[in-house]
């Protein structure tokens, strides 16, 4: 029997039913043949013995791909997993996939540190060196299980993920054998760069009710100089580390009493005023009015909408039965903490008869959600369960979308050039559970396609990935570890409206359906500022400094004078420091504290009325009047300029 | 046997054991027996005939006194289920108290509405009119579980209530006898003036178990006159009622989906930010640095500190067992909602080492609290769930309490004064749980009353009040209706400095434990909306108002003039009226919206280039140049004052 594969181009070629990837490699040509790695079928990476049983769209891995490295890095998985079997036959494997930047592996029955982690990278790289072939082989289910005997982690993938195959796929590497389906390389020696980067530990199957595992995280890349750079990428990160740099510039905390709920100490308080103030403005650019909602609501509230069984599913949602108080035990009500806000803006949307024209209606709330995250999976403002979105809801008229988004998307824009920060837009269009009908789905991508246009937007489509509410513009900022973060995103709603029957007042004196417009310009204030901390290293922009000005006396009879300064510019936030130091010390904790200008006043600057004037960038001017610098600071905050620029 | 009375001038009496409060007052002198109505014995208020049985201390209450009020307000109960029972035989009497302004009854078995009241007032008034003597008698327990055996909450009241007496003390007045402890007035005529006021529902004993009864409020006074104040009081302050002022303004909402927990809309949001700058400016001024913490934390957080206990033990907390994504049915962790701020500002005060030299070291935040009080007791933005407090916690030396309450003494006072509220000082000092030794309490009351007294306030001195950690000044405001509202506070506490074991580097550079002041310049935000609601009558000051001026275009041609004008006011927040209806519709709405400015502009106007103002008082002023009028609204608004005062 013969089946139809479609390759990338469009072409179509018929191959015999069970033929492999690899086979279809070789069909299209022998040189290709040679060279496959591994195959993409109907979107799902897999091996290059691949069987292919049906029509489908195909896609040949060769070391050229961007699959390439994926495949790469399952065989350094399996690297890692030979050395340390060698080193430690004790040692039980359960899990090692391949990830965004590398490979973990997930073992137990050993424990590691840093210098078996070296041990093991030595043997790692024997192992490279003596270019070892891969093999795919094949087990009866039966011999399978016997083969993990002593390993019941791998016996429970067989019963719960490799269901009702039989022959099992394993790979093979001289004496190393694992229960895999690949994809890998053809053998150990493609690897060009290797490491071992970090010891963590895991729950077996994420659930904390399991075994503790040890994880090994590590990486390999084609060649040795990917890796150097990779490296040396990862270590600027770590030194930009927003946690880092949180405690070292005393900003926020997240305590053990409250996992995922960070606490903003003064510094960092100073940077989320100033967002919050920058925010509102732009909101009142845009007509939305303020509003508040608690966050303690009954859970009858996210029922209607659908959001209470999406979240409750997911776990994401702290709910629970409360007692009033004077009932008797058991017979409470369910009330929850508000994962989202929107359902509390329809309900004070819903509370005035609402006119044609009086859409929009816009309303904003810094609303303080909380989402029940995996405790594994918190890490500072960046993963947290507790966050300040600073959400929005519009409701518009059919006829205002295009209108509506442009608006928003021009703000969007000027918000993120304003931090120099990269964004990616992505569209995403119509997936399979969508409510509403085709028509106005195409009507509302089309809009928002017209929007990005209009504002001369580069974008990605992302086919089919919308909600399945309404079609969606993602706003995703690259960190300087080149991970993206999703902070901002403009959503069309057609689900809530109808759900929540919601209504304005037509020119005909009908009653109407509004679209809903979720949006947010930063997100939460959390991860933003997560992003912004890693972004500028710290080295906030003056406006957004907790700090801005550091006076240094020289000595402590210059300590008078610099109140006079301090009082000179009393609009801005200015510390003396006040400690018995020598200036050279002074200087570096000012320069350590990330502080954009220090001023220093000593005897002749005290005797002329002047500072000297350093940045962070240990550029200075002496001579310089307090009213000159005054009036160059108001400029440059108001104009909220990135870096320090007096000294130039 | 003799026990010994002492007076309220400090004089003692002997009398034997056993005599009545009425012998006393006899004792006393013959015209103090014949006016007596009942007795204050160690605080409590009893009948005339409370047997005296040890040494006491004792008042006479006559009808000169204020506790004179009091029993004829529990006759006036009686008098009220006299005439209930004249008319509807089957009703089923519960309990039936005084309160601070009236009395109510429970009843059940009948079903009552407006006209029930009316037929049971004329009732009631008849006697009244019959000045029915009222007297004390007993029935054994035996007969009394007898007398009621048709009733089972009286029964209910017998055991539980009036446990181990016998006889049981009844009040009879003609055929009504009712389970009584007394005090009661001497006949039914000494009542002035009656009224019933409303029905409402109420759960036997508190406990919404149990079955719903029916609630009949009332009042009474000595006389006629004095009853119709009260009313007309009572009818200003439904006028007033915060809920209805903020229904008319769109100010707000407490959805059924958040018993307690209100939702600001636009205009009330508008109100909160201009406060919430305001107590900002406050704080920077008392050097408060902000800080943010979670509504969400474990429970451990408040165990140390003792709240835990005190709030679970109240029910007012919101706390449940939650489980993590991924753990098992039943297996979580404690987590609640904050019930107060102080324990997450000590951790963040923990965080550093502080110096003597860091000292005072002051944390402000706009708290988001939840407590769970009981669903009766909710009322709008007064008695709520969940609500805001400009929360802050000072740490200071010891050495600093003076100066650091004296400061804050005055910026509170500065603020009552800016908002033309009543405010009562309350000095609250050490009661019986007090935590802490005799001296450091009486060192820390003196430094409280020299505050006070070195800003030259009145206070009342509450003994024993005190919460166990700390003596306290409280703040209350008095409301239209005459009822005080606790909003600020300034506290020392002893005890979470100790039980958290804070500490502070001293001069000596040995470990010194800091003082931890609470204060809150307004409460909460909510309380505080509320009661300024109701105190300026929805009038609010200019600079809060949520729409400042509206502009009153006379016929639609001159809109476009209405927007120059508008735009050259864009610093405020300006309205205009463009619905094509008369001026005096305009006008007369714009009074109801209580908007403070009305600038009506018509073809004269437009030519000549001003407008016409008009304010809420219905005080008016041609050819007003909008520049003029913008810089008097800027003068206004700047300095906070409290009426429009452009005309006067």
């Amino acid at each position: 029997m013969s089946v139809t594969v479609t390759l990338p181009d469009g072409s179509e070629l018929a191959v015999e039913a069970g033929s492999t990837v690899e086979d279809v490699a070789y069909e299209i040509g022998p040189g290709l043949g040679r060279d496959t790695v591994a195959g993409v079928v109907d979107g799902e990476f897999v091996a290059k013995e691949h069987p292919i049983e049906g029509d489908v769209e195909i896609e040949i891995v060769t070391d050229g791909s961007d699959e390439y490295v994926d495949a790469l890095r399952h065989t350094a998985a399996h690297v890692f997993a030979q050395a340390l079997q060698r080193l430690h036959p004790d040692a039980k494997l359960t899990i090692g996939p391949w990830t965004d930047d590398g490979f973990y592996y997930d073992v137990t029955g050993v424990d590691l540190d840093e210098a078996d982690l070296e041990e093991i990278s030595a043997e790692a790289e024997e192992i490279i060196e003596a270019d070892v072939p891969i093999e795919r082989v094949e087990m009866s289910r039966e011999e399978a299980f016997e083969y993990y005997e002593d390993n019941p982690f791998k016996r429970d993938i067989l019963e719960e993920e490799v269901v009702g195959e039989d022959p099992v796929s394993f790979y093979e590497q001289a004496e190393f054998r694992d229960l895999c389906r690949g994809p890998h390389v053809e053998s150990t020696g493609e690897i060009g760069g290797f490491a071992l980067l970090e010891i963590s530990g895991a729950y077996w199957r994420g659930t904390e009710d399991n075994e503790m595992l040890t994880r090994v995280y590590g990486t390999a890349f084609p060649s040795e100089s990917e890796l150097e750079e990779f490296l040396e990428r990862r270590e600027q990160a770590k030194e930009r580390d927003h946690r880092k740099i949180g405690r070292e510039m005393d900003l926020f905390s997240v305590p053990d009493h409250a996992p995922g709920c960070p606490h903003y100490h003064p510094n960092g308080m100073t940077i989320r005023r100033e967002l919050e103030e920058y925010i509102r403005e732009q909101n009142d650019e845009l007509g939305y009015e303020e509003v508040r909602t608690p966050e303690l609501n009954k859970a009858e509230l996210w029922k209607p909408t659908g959001h209470y069984e999406t979240f409750t599913e997911q776990g994401e949602m702290f709910a629970w039965e409360q007692e009033s108080p004077g009932t008797s035990e058991g017979e409470g009500t369910e009330y929850g903490l508000k994962p989202m806000n929107c359902a509390n803006h329809a309900y004070i949307f819903d509370q005035q008869i609402r006119s044609y024209r009086d859409l929009p209606v816009r309303f904003s709330e810094f609303g303080n959600v909380y989402r029940n995250e995996q405790s594994g999976e918190l890490s500072g403002l960046l993963r947290v369960r507790g966050m300040t979105q600073d959400d929005g809801h519009a409701f518009i008229r059919p006829d205002q979308i295009e209108r509506e988004i442009t608006e928003t998307l021009r703000v969007i824009e000027e918000i993120y050039t304003e931090f120099d920060l990269e964004v990616i837009y992505k569209l995403e269009t119509k997936g399979e559970t969508a409510v509403g009908s085709d028509e106005v789905w195409s009507e509302a991508t089309e809009a928002l396609r017209e929007s990005l246009e209009n504002e001369g937007l580069d974008y990605d489509v992302e086919e089919g990935e919308a909600a399945f509410y309404g079609p969606k513009i993602g706003l995703d900022a690259r960190d300087t570890l080149g991970r993206e973060w999703t902070i901002g995103t403009v959503q069309l709603d057609f689900n809530i409206p109808e759900r929540l029957d919601l209504t304005y007042t037509g020119e005909d004196n009908e009653e109407h359906r509004p679209v809903m417009v979720h949006r947010a310009l930063l997100g939460s204030f959390e991860r933003f500022m997560g992003v912004m901390i890693e972004h500028f290293n710290g080295n906030f922009p003056t406006w957004l400094a907790p700090e801005q000005v550091r006076i240094l006396p020289i000595s402590d009879d210059n300590v008078a004078y610099a109140e006079e300064v301090k009082d000179e510019l009393s609009e801005f936030r200015v510390g003396i420091e006040d400690r018995s130091w020598t200036i050279g010390k002074k200087i570096q904790t000012a320069h350590d504290d990330r502080v954009p200008y220090m001023l220093i006043v000593g005897g002749n600057e005290e005797e002329a009325g002047t500072v000297s004037v350093r940045d962070r960038f240990e550029r200075e001017r002496d001579d310089v009047s307090p009213v000159e610098f005054r009036d160059h600071l108001g400029s440059e905050v108001g104009q909220k300029r990135t870096e320090p620029d007096f000294l130039e």
